[in-house]
């Protein structure tokens, strides 16, 4: 889980970041330092392109947003309560309102709560429940690259917002505190919805479902770590109409926060890696690895380039990709590229 | 996320090169081993770095081995054994053996399967259970992070020595087309292990339980995804037997096929980023900005360096942390590193 959760949601969550061209007047002053991507600090691994408004349309096209993400929401669990709604009379245990089950049931099913309150009691309702099952799984996962990222970017948003119309505080160095710990702070946010979501869960089971503190707060860990020993579950129709947002919410949550976690340890981990090949020292024969070029000096890029590839941050394929592009653009094979490069090699494209 | 499995090995790769005579034998050493050391592949992008004895042991130190998870995961279940069978009499359910009961209820909780055959019946015996199982879905994702990743480089360096001793098969092109469907290959090999749990569990559940076929393979899923609605589980000691090691098998497995699947996914539209980036005209304003060194014409490096940031590999933090080190090691300011830098940068060091 650890590290590939840990970039699913940096990968999803560019769409809905604040840096969009519509906000570039912010970026502009967010990132001066910055020569080309001013979206790069946000993400620290591999999400950090130079948005432009070409790029907005491409990435829409690669990452699915937030909105496409609550409509396919939508659509399941519209699809999910009218198959269990169509076969309810093979579902036994507790019922309340045969729609208002059926929803519970499926978000119950989806989040892989299952309490086992209500069960399917035909081979058709087991395997759609199957079904539903592996499918839900699939889709908490879409979210969970996507719900946190969002509501976390929202409210930066509104961060940068009040910082800038703030003049006194220092806006780049506000910005860059908040983006070194940029991890810290997505963990700070989603542990305190979470903790909400918990109190919220705890007091609603003792006020409506009438289960003691204990049993509630049990109900509470039992529910979100989709647990779910189905002793203490949500038997009254107020108490599942309140279950089927909450459950969702919360389940979504505590994943987040796991996910966070580790984002956070790999953040360690890599820092003290990087930190550890800064320390090296570089021999002679490090220098004859580093210069590309071949003219017997390694320039400033050509050692930023060796020892990112040391970091492993960049890849001997990827440098390739790009040489091949350098060299198609290098039209008079000087070995640097100047203005006049870039009118030959690029003419003849015009036409494309 | 997404390239990590492409850029790992061919890191490793770079080491053959000619440029690097000294550590040859030692790096030639590596590439093969890599493949077996578990700590590397589980932080993808992050932890590739030119390996030299030295490395080996700091990574050690920074990723958890797959046996150092093992043993967490016995001292988990050890204790969680020890606890549980302690409040035994507080839990109510169908129960065969003590030792035997407190065990599966200990990982029927910590996967969040969550059956509810067995329950806990006590204040004190809830709030272990949720100790437990917040403390148990934390651990489930430290062995996703690390188990199948594991599996499948014992598998490689297997086929790595097949192709080796076998020199009729071109051993780099081969390798080559491992690595570029490095995440392709990894989720064949975890759905054909998923196949095999959920077969096994079904005809089990069929033949010890005493199930029907359909309700078998309803309890498979229903487990696998941590569903567990509990209508249907392992009842009989020979059945708690089998799934004390099937449940946790089987649910990391699924866990880790989503990771992969979405794994893949990043993979591709990491891709079209990379493709679409390098497609991407270059104009003047372009060139200023990739000129690092502000001498008016962008070379090779430079422009390797814009692309990658361009791409999101890169960021400019990373960039400011290596161009102070070079600073650094620049001891004539002529804005290159030569073997004469080295010594008067390096030299005071010696001490250290």
């Amino acid at each position: 889980m650890a590290d590939h959760g840990v970039k699913q949601p940096l990968l999803a969550g560019l769409n809905d970041s604040p840096l969009q061209p519509k906000t570039k007047s912010i970026d502009r002053r967010r990132f001066r330092h910055c020569r080309s991507a001013p979206a790069m600090n946000a993400f620290p691994e591999k999400t950090h392109i130079a948005l432009s408004p070409i790029s907005e349309s491409v990435l829409s096209k690669l990452y699915p947003t937030f909105r496409k993400v609550v409509v396919i929401l939508a659509i399941y669990l519209g699809i999910g309560t009218f198959c269990f709604f169509t076969v309810r009379h093979q579902i036994k245990g507790k019922k309340t309102n045969g729609i208002l089950d059926s929803l519970y049931f499926c978000i119950v099913t989806m989040t892989t709560v299952g309490y086992g309150d209500l069960v399917p009691d035909s081979f058709t309702t087991k395997l759609l429940a199957c079904a539903f099952v592996f499918s839900g799984m699939a889709l908490v996962g879409l979210i969970l690259s996507r719900a946190a990222d969002y509501l976390v970017e929202k409210q930066e948003t509104l961060m940068v917002k009040a910082i800038h119309s703030n003049h006194t505080i220092g806006t780049t160095e506000m910005m860059k505190e908040i983006e070194t710990n940029r991890v810290r702070y997505k963990l700070l946010m989603v542990t305190t919805f979470l903790v909400l979501l918990m109190l919220t869960g705890t007091v609603f089971l003792y006020k409506v479902e009438n289960l003691n503190l204990v049993d509630s707060f049990y109900c509470v860990c039992s529910t979100i770590t989709t647990l779910g020993y189905g002793d203490k579950s949500f038997s009254t129709k107020g108490g599942r109409i309140f279950a089927v947002f909450w459950i969702l919410t919360s389940t979504i949550c505590l994943g987040q926060f796991f996910l966070y976690l580790a984002e956070l340890n790999a953040e360690h981990r890599q820092r003290a890696l990087v930190k550890w090949v800064l320390t090296l020292r570089m021999e002679k024969v490090d220098l004859e690895e580093a210069d590309l070029d071949e003219d017997g000096v390694v320039s400033a890029a050509e050692f930023i380039i060796y020892k990112l590839k040391e970091m492993g941050k960049i890849s001997q394929e990827d440098i390739a990709l790009v040489m091949e592009e350098f060299e198609d653009l290098d039209a008079d094979q000087s070995g640097t590229l100047s203005a006049s490069d870039l009118v030959l090699a690029q003419s003849p494209r015009k036409g494309c």
